[in-house]
Formats: structure tokens, C-alpha cells, sequence
């Protein structure tokens, strides 16, 4: 099987320049979120408030090259991670608007940027099929339908009136119970749903759960309900809506195109057991 | 100054049976909830992913005389710290429904209940005056007004479709971002205001701002707004909204009726900086 550590070259030699779904699937993915300095604490802030759409993972410690949370990626030496390459692919925005797509952000990074990286759902989805409720998504090869809402997170700093970004999966009413029970342990990478069914849908203001705001359309079947997770895009979202409050560029991964790092689930679960994020 | 052990052993004596507020404005103070052991994971798992309303101070170890945390009271002796005593006043639900109100809860807390100590804006009222920003409830020696909401938590578990409660303070448009600021710094009790401004009751479904679910009215004159807080009352309404599914009693201090802790905020802010809470 092909290593996180070798993905991620992969991906720093350019060679891998697409989305990482289903790659290494027993290891952790992470979106990206990169600030500069001055506006850090207001995003650690947000993400501590609303720790189910923005589970913090780990925050770059001085350099690209080093997170304070020192199991999640081997930082060990200079093959072993890069904020700035080891992405497939990124998203540079400025005053809020998204201003090049590009294979890494080698000149973009300044002295001062801190990147931070947030959980993703990829985590819980094959312990979905383990249960025997796999997502349609991966039945169908396709990638989840992600929905803006009218819920919104709990205000930090700049950021005020950002909106939950929710991925929704398609499931018949009777096994809500059990893909709640099994989604519930992932708290570090979103957990539990945050609302479901057509009246779910009505309250989080998603009128029409065929036309996602991002990731591929997913039909519904007789009897199927939409069932909405909080989702890692929320961070980019927010930095559409408070962007032309920020001085300097902001850099993310692009949807789908993580990063893939050294560790299990269940290994990050016992690290935070012992230790703050 | 009364310390706060012998707050707690005058309502214990039940000498205290009314609200605590303004008592040891050094201390900390904590809302109540108590639940049979069945629900205690699924209580814990919604104070996490939604801290802003639910901030987990601590929980019960085994007895109602031990916490988890060490610092928070002393539990050293059998004069430091019980909880089915130490609150001036608490409501026994059963089924969601209030049954009776009582100066303890001996006889009601039986082997596998679990007691959760939840943060209180009382913490950041005393920073307020000192900044210079003070909340015209204690100007007026009236309890802080709360509205129940229309945004609903993160659900975990039991806990589906519960909303917020919210304490309001009117202020001055102008003093906003320095109430803002001064608050942001009580994470562990609540942290900054959730929303503010006449469209921000609006959003939060607050139809009117002069008639509150609880506490006492608190008038607004001409040039001020309302800003609102997440608020330890939100368990309360949690368990009279899912408390049909709930077998057996559960029990919460009466709001406004505290326990007086035996730490400062700050000194907490350390402790959970060098632990998990």
C-alpha cells in the first residue's frame, strides 16, 4: 500500500495533482486553512467555539514544516512534511476572493503565515462501509454533495455571521440511528450529524438538496432522506464572507485535495485523550 | 469576605437559599445538571460540541463529594464540597417536567447519577465594570434577562433539536467591540456575546427583547441594542425538551442559585491550559 509519507511526495513532485479520496484510507486527512499572524487567534478562537463544522487538528509551529502537534505528520527531517507542497492542490485568495489555483504556495508563504488543519469526514466513511451503511458517494465514485447554510457559527474576532458548510449523504430513515451510533466516535473529524431529514434540511435553509454548492450531485431514492454532517469547508466559506477585513493573501487546499498524515484515528484519538489540540 | 467554602456550608446549613449573585465576586461560580449514568456520555458529547452555550467545567467522580478536576473545590474533607447540598436551591424534573423544588437533593441523588458543573456569565460581569462596560442588570440590582432561541445545538446522543438560551445585555452600538474584546477572554464561560443589534435578535427568533423566558426585564433606551450571550440555562431547556426519553430524575440547581467554586477564573484558564477538562 502506498504510504502517507509517499503521497505527500507525490504531491510535492507535482505528480499528484488531483483529489486524494480513498487514498491510504486507514490514515487521517486534514483540510488546510493558512492566516497570516494577526488575525491566528481569532481563527483558533472560532475553531474552539465550533469544534463540530471546525475540528482543530494542529496549527504550524514558526515554519511549514512543523506542527505543534507532533504526531500527526513526521516532521522529523526534510522529507517528511510541507504545508506548502505536500497539498495536491491550493486556493489563494485575496480580500476574501479566490485569486489563483495552483500546485503549492511556495511563494506565497510569508514569514508570519500560520496554517492550521482542520478535520475531515473522509475519516469516518469507511468506518460507514465497516457498518455495512456505506455513503452513496462512495458507491456511486463520486465525490459528497456540500451545501452552504443558513446556521451559523457561534462569532470569533473578524469572523462574524460565517455559515456552517454541510456535507449531506443520503440514507434510508431506519438507519439514521445507526449511522449517527457510528459517526458519533469521530468528534475530532466532525461526529455525529448535525441535523437530517427534509425538515433538517428546511431548517438549515437548503431548498433544494439535488443542487449542492459544492462536490457532485447525489440523487435521492424513494424513501431515502439528506443527512448533513458538519464539513471542513467551513473555514473557506468564512473567509469569503470576513475576507475583506484580512491584509495579506489567505491560502486553503482545494476541496477533496487533502492532506494525508501519519496517523490513524484511533492513534489522534488517544493523543488528545492526553493532551490539549 | 465570605470565602466561598463557607458560601457553600451556609447553603448547605440552608442559611443561603436564594441567588448567589455578586457573593465572592472573585470566585467562580457553576450551573447544575444531574443525570441518571445512562445519559451522562451523551450530555458530556453535547457540552463538547457545543461549548459556547454548554461550557463543561467539570463532572462528578463516583460520589456527589469529588469532581475530576481537583482545583475547582475543595474536596479534600467532608466540610469541602457536596453536591447535593451546596447550591442554595435546586428543581428535580422528572420526564422533562419540573416536579419539586427543594434546598438539597439528598434523597433524590441516587448510586450512578452524574453531576456536570457548567460554566456562568456571572464570571465576566465584575471585568465588565472593571473595563469600564457595565452590565445595567447589576447597575440595577436586577437578575441578566434570558430568551430562549430559535438556533439549535449540535445534537449528541438523546439530545436532538435543543436550542439555545442566551443572557442579555443591552449596551450602546459603540461600546460593542470593547464588550466584545473584554468577554472574548472567558472561553470557559461563555466567551464572547453570540450575537448583537436588533437584526441579531431577529435572527436568534427573539421577538421581543423586553419580555425575557427568564431572569428579570431589563428596559432598553433610545441608542442602545441588545447583545447576547450562550447561557448555562440551555441544559435546563435541553432536559425539559428531551426529557420524555430520560428514565428516572434529574436534577439542576434553580437559575440565578449557584455554586460558589473555589477558584478564580484565571486560575482555571491555567489549570485547563495545562490539562483536559
Amino acid at each position: 500500500m502506498t504510504t502517507p509519507k509517499t503521497i505527500r511526495l507525490q504531491c510535492r513532485d507535482q505528480i499528484l495533482t488531483s483529489h486524494t479520496s480513498g487514498l491510504a484510507p486507514a490514515y487521517l486527512q486534514a483540510n488546510l486553512l493558512i492566516l497570516p499572524a494577526a488575525y491566528a487567534e481569532d481563527f483558533s478562537r472560532l475553531c474552539r467555539r465550533n469544534p463540530v463544522p471546525c475540528p482543530l487538528l494542529a496549527v504550524t509551529d514558526g515554519t511549514p514544516k512543523k506542527l505543534n502537534n507532533g504526531i500527526l505528520v513526521d516532521s522529523s527531517s526534510e522529507q517528511g512534511f510541507d504545508i506548502r507542497t505536500d497539498f495536491p492542490r491550493y486556493h489563494i485568495y485575496n480580500k476574501g476572493k479566490l485569486q489563483t489555483k495552483s500546485n503549492d504556495c511556495v511563494e506565497e508563504w510569508k514569514d508570519g503565515h500560520v496554517g492550521f488543519l482542520i478535520g475531515c469526514s473522509y475519516s469516518f466513511e469507511s468506518a460507514l462501509v465497516n457498518a455495512g451503511v456505506p455513503p452513496k458517494n462512495l458507491l456511486l465514485g463520486r465525490n459528497v454533495s456540500m451545501f452552504k447554510t443558513n446556521k451559523l457559527m457561534d462569532p470569533a474576532g473578524i469572523f462574524v455571521n460565517c455559515p456552517y458548510v454541510v456535507s449531506m449523504r443520503p440514507y434510508r430513515k431506519e438507519f439514521i440511528p445507526k449511522v449517527r451510533e457510528v459517526t458519533a466516535k469521530y468528534d475530532l473529524t466532525h461526529g455525529e450529524p448535525i441535523d437530517w431529514g427534509f425538515d433538517g434540511a428546511a431548517r438549515l435553509g437548503i431548498e433544494n438538496v439535488a443542487a449542492p454548492d459544492y462536490g457532485d450531485p447525489i440523487e435521492l431514492e424513494d424513501g431515502e432522506v439528506p443527512v448533513f454532517w458538519g464539513c471542513g469547508v467551513t473555514p473557506q466559506l468564512a473567509v469569503e464572507m470576513v475576507g475583506h477585513l484580512i491584509e495579506g493573501q489567505v491560502i486553503s487546499h482545494a476541496p477533496g485535495s487533502m492532506l494525508v498524515l501519519d496517523v490513524t484515528y484511533d492513534e489522534l484519538r488517544e493523543y488528545a485523550n492526553n493532551s490539549i489540540v
